[in-house]
């Protein structure tokens, strides 16, 4: 009976599987991703290092996701870029393998998931540009190390996200709304929130949005487009971030013929360090 | 006929009288001030120098007030004190000289108002003790610089300040609430605000509270404490930052039997560039 058969389903299984824990290098994570032993989220894994939202695309779009991400710098923190073809990118690990260093990819035809791999290996194409880009989970670790209370981490749950009636700055096929994650926080904290993420503009930076939610467009929080819906209590604000769902949202309406993302949560692990992110 | 007579109660009539503007020194506000040109409030001049808040007490009372000062840093920044009886404080301005440097003081005993005096030379003390505290008029002027909209200014009000049920830290006979300004902001302008005033601790730093007044025990926003009021426009959060009128207040309560302060608005302008309180 195999770890994974034992634990379903949840992180304990692979962390026993594969050793893993918040203590882990990314190196250590990259490579139980690499020989199949991870298959899972990386939430809570080597929570030192930069964790990244991927996205992989035909060269012939890679330009214009390029602008699209530098159009749009708060939800799309552009951390890296391959040269097209290669599946290396020797600046966020020198091993690095863009084809099997995600626990799991997604694989998009027109638009529609086809297929849910955890290893790129022989689809991969002499054509393929990958993106990362930085992921919320590098500042909640910041504001966590600060002592602020995360009500999705202390709950267990994926953080909420909304789409807004924020449009994006569209760069050839790719457009939508800005997408946000929301946290709710007390005045005092959500004004030391602001001051701990402008130090990390890499991941995300400063929230966008703070108070009524119906001023970007959000009609009810109880019911998020993705993830899971957290309480508001009294005397508390939603505070809202520009999210990584944004490009995969533009992604979705741009619909290209072929085009490959990591699947939510599972994210690359990089070999560098949340805290060469702050700029302070 | 002299100018003030020409233009009565006019800012216009003293900056006519003595040549000032937001474009003249520190030195050259100071020197109006003392001859008895400047009379009234600084706001708006010498705009790239700071400005000071400043409580002047008997030397039995200073280590108190001191210790105040340093329990609240965020209502009370100190700037600069100065020895017992030494009317001077050269971190502030060489030739700078506390009983003529302030275009009006108010003078108290026990509490009470006795004098609105535009020279201290006659009553000035072997054993007074000068306190110079930051003052938002600095971040103000970051914030204005940054183009943020700030109503009180379009509208040529006072901001508006608030009693708080937020109770500073005593010392001594110093004691009392935490005194707040109120400034309306949209949530982006509210996080970039937050962002802005975060990099001049000296000068009160990051708001201590947004959105809802009653958390902090403000009742009525159209009913300010001191200063005048404004409106929040729909879609806008009250920004709650600490407030200079804290000490003075703590001052009050105190009832010395003889102090010393600035007259409300008629700052002490000091040599030091508001540019040198950003820390970022």
């Amino acid at each position: 009976m195999s770890s994974s058969t034992r634990f379903p389903n949840s992180l304990e299984a692979h962390a026993a599987a594969s050793n893993l824990s918040a203590t882990s290098s990314g190196l250590d994570v990259r490579l139980a991703a690499r020989s199949g032993r991870l298959a899972t989220h990386t939430s809570g894994l080597a929570a030192e290092y930069v964790q990244g939202n991927v996205a992989i695309l035909p060269a012939d779009l890679a330009n214009d996701f390029l602008r699209f991400c530098q159009r749009n710098p708060k939800p799309c923190p552009l951390l890296a870029v391959s040269e097209p073809g290669d599946f290396r990118l020797p600046e966020l690990g020198a091993d690095l393998d863009l084809r099997s260093d995600v626990p799991r990819y997604r694989v998009w035809r027109h638009g529609e998931l086809v297929d849910e791999p955890t290893d790129l290996r022989e689809i991969w194409r002499g054509d393929l540009v990958s993106f990362v880009l930085g992921c919320s989970f590098s500042f909640e670790h910041a504001l966590l190390a600060d002592g602020l209370p995360l009500r999705h981490v202390q709950q267990g749950r994926n953080v909420a996200m909304y789409r807004t009636n924020v449009a994006t700055r569209a760069a050839g096929p790719f457009h939508g709304p800005l997408v946000v994650s929301m946290r709710p926080l007390k005045a005092a904290d959500a004004i030391r929130a602001v001051q701990i993420t402008s130090r990390t503009p890499a991941v995300h930076g400063a929230p966008v949005h703070l108070g009524d939610p119906a001023l970007i467009g959000i009609r009810d929080l109880a019911r998020p487009d993705y993830g899971d819906a957290v309480d508001v209590a009294p005397g508390e604000l939603p505070v809202f971030w520009a999210c990584g769902v944004t490009p995969q949202a533009a992604i979705a309406a741009a619909r290209p013929a072929f085009c490959i993302t990591h699947a939510p949560g599972h994210m690359l692990v990089t070999d560098r360090l949340n805290r060469e992110l702050d700029r302070a």
